[in-house]
């Protein structure tokens, strides 16, 4: 598998998306949880990344700030549940554009050989929430994301 | 409306839970919120609550352990997700009998003239993991804690 899978079924309040990566489970752990390498490939290509806290322990916070090339802003915070392991990083998350729908991603992280999949699983509080985020364009950002990733992953590896 | 809702369609990883109580939105907010009242009416009532942390702002940490009458422990923990307010308390939760099984509750307060309608809804990452938790009882506690609450709220109005 070298392409990001996406499941949203009609009706349920859930967004289950894997990809595999050519990378050790260890180092795409490294790069989901260090700020200095997240800034690098999380988000739609042509919005730049500034992560204001991130503080990878159980109870800790998250915020970062998405900037598009007119100068908007699109503002996305959460907190930890749990300490952050390569088993399972546990996090909710809120658009503040849309205060007051909150998700929870989980995202774990399975060695296959030499590569690493990658899955996260969005629980939302209702379908409608579910749609809204899709309708967001969030599939582009989805996709980005892990073309990006397997592209630092691939620098990183060969640095 | 006098008697607890729970709705979990199958297939659907959510469980909502709605009931209204005969009192202000600010005392329900207080009885979800203070530790000291917390203990008295939620969960089963043949368990003992003990409350260990109940941090309640934005990234707080709360933990609580059920105990019954042979002894047995059951513990649960999560974090909060923004302040909580009588317009949201937001958390996650974690029974710890079932680790790596995390859900995320959104606990709303509406006012109803002098009466508050509560309505929780829990976002799970699959609804096995839901089916999991309406297979473990989960009904009678929440049953038995909205009349300890309901009872609850009468003595605090009474005194």
């Amino acid at each position: 598998m070298n392409k990001t899978q996406i499941t949203a079924e009609p009706g349920i309040p859930q967004i289950i998306i894997a990809r595999e990566f050519d990378a050790p489970r260890d180092l795409v752990f490294r790069a989901y949880t260090d700020p200095e390498l997240l800034v690098r490939w999380l988000g739609p290509r042509d919005l730049a990344l500034t992560v204001e806290r991130y503080e990878t322990r159980d109870g800790g916070k998250w915020r970062y700030v998405n900037t598009d090339t007119q100068g908007n802003t699109y503002g996305f915070h959460g907190v930890f549940h749990g300490d952050p392991s390569p088993d399972a990083i546990v996090q909710t998350f809120e658009f503040e554009g849309a205060p007051g729908h909150v998700k929870l991603d989980c995202i774990t992280l399975h060695e296959r050989g030499s590569k690493t999949l990658v899955r996260t699983v969005s629980a939302f509080s209702s379908a409608e929430d579910r749609d809204a985020m899709i309708a967001s364009g969030m599939e582009r950002g989805v996709r980005d994301s892990a073309e990006r990733l397997e592209d630092l992953l691939g620098k990183l590896q060969a640095s």
